[in-house]
């Protein structure tokens, strides 16, 4: 029964990636437009693949040296088993591929956005969506597809085993492979991070402020490194970020599941299939929803985000109504069905709470606005001080949704450990299993945003940009909730993992050769130990200095790797500036419109720069744990963890919203408020726009990563951790 | 024998309070000047002394309420004891009065100090010194005046006790104290940041960006507001912070030592008596550095700079050393001087990290300026990335103290808690013991740049004005360095509290009637409960939600908390800018030097905003720990503590340095580089640096507060929390 229910998980894979190959089909058929469109289209696009094809070979190197490390853990002392290294392999592998298809859908389709915009607004955002959905039934495709073979591939090879620990040791392997998708994410979000933002700020700089000239104007040398970075950064980057939460969020809860429930095969096989069978319903309802965005002709902007909302909420609705279905099916209890609707309804809230912040339609962001009136210093100050504010919903939401999660699976009994940290994950998989097209409409923004750039390049009229400018104001508003959704999953995920660490702990020991645990003068049998055993015997508590040194670090780790990422922007963006002014000055034509500047210089400054800069940050992520493992041990590592994810959280939204809400103030006075375009106020938002770019597209996003391969870190590394630590 | 030694205690108190008069004194004998010196320094003393009436009405109205629930809580329910809303009530009275006291000697200083700058800078330099030193003998001799009456009160009045019991109730009754320090310095910093800041901001503004005068110019009418603000925010709102962080660390680590040392009366008086007696030891040599404060007729400013150092330098090395004599005279362990030591190292290399990064003579500030030549955004986004790096180094020495005054104490013993956690309070103490002299040259800071200010207004020559200067720039150094102990403080002496509250739990279940902690099936007797036993009792580990959940709320605390004062200081700045607006358009005569603006409107405007504004983050600063306590219980709220400490250490950190190397960005433009004075690239510093306003001298100061007010709130709730908490 149970591996018949299963089936059902690779089935939904197969048609999330047909169903994406069929709108990519559909896609490609439509008309790419006039030759001019398709020259600029074909600039960007091999500015892109230039840019990818560059980072992957720097994520190969740091791929290379940890396959060795861990194949020489494993084959040397004994450390691992023989899978990981191949395991955390094919994870680096797909999700980069992932981003991949995902940014080659949608180069393929600007163009071809702008074009069907030339007809009507109902077309372009018909394009626009489903070459988003692309990107969304890829990630969730791919990611169900990896974790099915796997976990069949893996059932084979750890046949030996007991059966209660065959799952432990399988689920805990498959998390590796979330480290290999972590760290693919962590190059793809800093690298095109640091790329879209050098350039963005770059041709901010010289040509809407210096030079006066439009966004995406063609005299503007870094225009195409400012379109091709919304692909690198915004569909890749966030497309291989991601397909790892999703993977990260399942994994971790079927880790937890086979501990909580492995005093049953039965139960505990259902326990981990569980958040793969909820992922896979979600896939169905995902696709059923993309079908159902659909619009009038004459439709208003109003209309067309009610148009994806429906969309959304249909998904959501059912799949709450399906996941008790589920958790029926499975025999498990049903109060587990509500950690789902749990994880789902503060999604829901993080994103609204996020739109609130970061919208123009209401108070904050307008506030903002007006304290541009008293110049740039002051729209800096009240955008911080709003964006610090906007942390308290998110948190207070979080809060409430790790309590209830783990109240509802725990049986409303605290003591209940094991079951309820499994809750946590389960409502985390809840939040992440309407992905496929909650990513579409994220995926979505960047498309719609590109095919605007592509209107005003090639010159078509006022009308047609009027549309994409319509498209692309909708891709912001839908941008913010997917960013909601990104970092409270992102928390929720981080909260599984650091419960899945006891896991791999355990994993480690008996590996060792211990079978108990000395807990208080007794001895506890390894397979029984409990996580509050686990807590005592390595004296995990706030009192221990371990911990509270290890929480110090994790705290200062989310600082530093966003100042380091800040300021590999600041001087990345600077060179950008550099090349633009020496364009100008040097080819004078340029800005009269007589001479072509350099585009691909531009795109080779962005691209050097995000290579050399994503390198150091990134190493510091993967180090870090390492090191706090081997001197300060366990206790240090828990600490530097749950220190990284509780400031990395908050400061993770605020820099996301205090980001997002300096871009739409500055919408706010481009919509003639306050002075209007080209007005000293407009002139002082659009320095609080630029300070807020890598607040929300580089630091921010990046920081969601590095909350989970913190731990994915130190999962993989917990048998060397038990097997060696200096204090 | 040991009361013996104790009487030391007293006598330095009086000691410090009688050199703080005969300072005083001495000052006053200078001469004011020209009448229109005496004018403006009467302006700027009115003006503050009408704030703090203000600020005092509103103070008055909180403690008065909190005085009222004790009162309550001892007689009602009897979940305190009787001293505590007394003890409350004069720790805010002397807190007040050290700030007060401090901003007094200020005013009266500073026409003096530019007075004698005609003369010399020499003589400048010693008015400006020995004034800051009233201020910092005075915060330590009432500081340990308070600690000592109470500690021979507090004797008698618990005489019918138990010999050990005896101790840990007296001491964690004096905690009590410190919260109301506390209270009144998060009020005090508060409400005098959001004053000075909203001054400052609006003077430069309107006047320095838009008019083009220079600062301090007597035609700004925000300029005498801008003077006031040094006073009540850096004078009086630092007094009482640092008198508090002086308190707590000796007040905490008195309470851990009672505990530690509870098996033997003689040891546990000792343990309780040492911290005193560093102290008292660190006032003796303070003051005796303070007199080797002096230099030639023709000193240089580096000559001036390593007179202060020599002064710092003798103070800390003789403490060390003496400090050791006082452990072998109480019969300690030796080693424990190691914690001290350790102390004052960390304290040193915090303030040596912050020089680095805030002073124009290093690279990372000179970069921040090099960022200017993009512009404001430029500047921004790299001041926040240099700040948000420069926290590695603090946080790695704090980290590295941690565990070396912890493992000094406990005698190289991990599992020594209650001793390890007693050297960490130690460590604090020593860190503090100069607190004397540092913060002489500390409070100096102000001083010399309001007698800039008086210069400048009252047109006295270039040449004084360079002396001035020169006397400013120093304190600017002085100044970081003084911010770096009260961060590096404020963390240990977090930590110290965090494990008082567990001394303070123990009184709360002893006085409900407890006699037993269960923990794992075992009854333990209270009083020999120890630190883990207690943690294992609440279940104090990182798998537990309510401790999860408290550290997210507790980061976010730190963030909501900056973001309301940040938001604050925007707010009334504007109101500022608005007004300086109407006068210059209003009265044409202001900016033509014909007429005199109206300066007293500028100060009650920047009055009433602080007052209005520093009411909400105060408050949440005092509910939010009741609220989770009596939700989550001791779990939580052990949580939200080292959430709100670690991540508030951080971001504290963070706005400090990113807001100094603003500053120091700018004048290393106005110092003749990169274009210098007027150029674009100064007008991008000038931006910088107002953004960094709020971020040094309002937030981040506070945080130190909030850090260890959040713990004295949990600390004098703890007997509620015991007796009640919903989950």
């Amino acid at each position: 029964m149970e591996m018949t229910l299963f089936l059902i998980v690779p089935v939904a894979s197969i048609l999330a990636l047909s169903f994406a190959y069929y709108f990519y089909r559909n896609m490609l058929k439509q008309d790419e437009g006039t030759p001019e469109m398709r020259k600029i289209a074909k600039h960007v696009r091999d500015g892109a693949n230039a840019y990818l094809k560059q980072q992957y070979k720097v994520v190969g190197w740091v791929f290379l040296t940890l396959c060795i490390l861990f194949a020489w853990m494993a084959y040397g002392p004994g450390l691992q088993n023989k899978w990981v290294w191949f395991a955390f392999l094919t994870g680096g592998f797909f999700s980069g591929l992932a981003g991949f298809i995902g940014m080659r859908t949608a180069t393929m389709a600007s163009a071809r956005t702008a074009n069907a915009a030339r007809d009507s607004l109902n077309l372009g955002l018909k394009i626009a969506f489903r070459s988003g959905a692309v990107m969304g039934l890829v990630v969730v495709g791919l990611g169900l597809l990896d974790i099915s073979v796997w976990f069949v591939v893996l059932q084979y090879a750890f046949d030996s085993l007991q059966e209660g620990e065959k799952m432990i040791v399988l689920t805990t392997t498959m998390l590796t492979f979330g480290m290999g998708a972590s760290t693919q994410a962590l190059f793809a979000r800093v690298g095109g991070g640091i790329f879209t933002k050098a350039a963005d700020v770059g041709a901010d700089l010289v040509g809407k402020v210096e030079a006066g000239i439009p966004e995406d104007d063609p005299r503007n040398p870094a225009t195409i490194a400012d379109n091709v970075g919304d692909n690198v950064g915004d569909v890749a980057g966030m497309g291989a970020d991601l397909y790892e939460s999703y993977c990260g969020s399942i994994l971790a809860t079927a880790a937890l599941g086979a501990s909580a429930f492995h005093f049953s095969a039965e139960a505990q096989l259902n326990a981990v299939m569980a958040p793969m069978l909820i992922a896979a319903v979600g896939i169905v309802l995902s696709i059923l929803g993309i079908f159902l965005v659909r619009t009038d002709e004459n439709a208003t902007q109003n209309q067309l985000l009610k148009s994806l909302g429906k969309g959304i909420n249909f998904s959501s609705v059912f799949i709450a109504i399906f996941s008790f279905g589920i958790i029926y099916m499975l025999g498990m209890d049903l109060w587990i069905g509500g950690s789902i609707v749990t994880g789902l309804i503060v999604g829901l809230i993080i994103g609204k709470s996020t739109e609130f912040y970061t919208s123009q339609a209401f108070r904050p962001t307008q506030k903002i606005a007006e304290s541009a009136e008293t110049g740039p210093a002051t729209v800096v100050i009240s955008g911080i001080g709003t964006g610090m504010i906007s942390t308290a919903i998110p948190v207070l939401s979080i809060v409430v949704g790790i309590i209830l999660s783990y109240l509802f699976a725990a049986q409303f009994d605290f003591s209940n450990v094991g079951v309820g940290l499994y809750g946590i994950g389960i409502a985390a998989v809840g939040m992440l299993s309407t992905l496929g097209i909650t990513l579409a409409t994220d995926a979505y923004g960047p498309i719609a945003d590109n095919a605007g750039g592509n209107a005003e390049m090639s010159g078509l009229g006022e009308e047609v940009r009027v549309r994409t400018d319509a498209l692309d104001s909708l891709g912001n508003t839908t941008a913010a909730t997917g960013k909601g959704f990104a970092i409270g999953s992102a928390a929720l995920t981080g909260l599984a993992l650091l419960a899945s660490y006891i896991e791999e702990l355990k994993v480690g020991l008996l590996r060792l050769g211990n079978e108990t645990l000395n807990v208080g003068g007794e001895s506890i049998p390894l397979h029984k130990a409990s996580f509050v055993d686990f807590m005592h015997y390595y004296e995990v508590n706030l009192m221990n200095p371990k911990v509270l040194v290890g929480l110090f670090i994790g705290s200062m780790m989310a600082f530093l790797f966003c100042g380091l990422t800040m300021n590999a922007v600041g001087r990345a963006a600077q060179k950008m500036v550099a090349e633009v002014r020496r364009q100008f000055k040097t080819y004078k034509g340029i800005l009269k419109g007589e001479e072509e500047p350099d585009y691909s210089r531009c795109v080779e400054i962005s691209t050097k720069g995000a290579q050399l800069e994503m390198i150091l940050p990134s190493i510091i992520a993967i180090v870090i744990p390492i090191i706090v493992g081997l001197i300060l041990g366990v206790a240090g590592v828990m600490g530097l963890l749950v220190g990284g994810l509780s400031s990395g959280f908050v400061l993770a939204v605020f820099m996301a919203n205090a980001g997002g809400a300096w871009d739409n103030a500055k919408k706010y006075v481009e919509e003639g408020n306050l002075g209007g375009k080209g007005s000293d106020v407009h002139k002082a938002t659009v320095i609080g726009d630029t300070v807020g770019d890598p607040f929300k597209d580089t630091s921010g996003p990046s920081l969601n990563i590095l909350i989970k391969l913190m731990s994915m870190v130190s999962i993989v590394m917990a048998g060397v951790t038990v097997a060696f630590h200096l204090l």
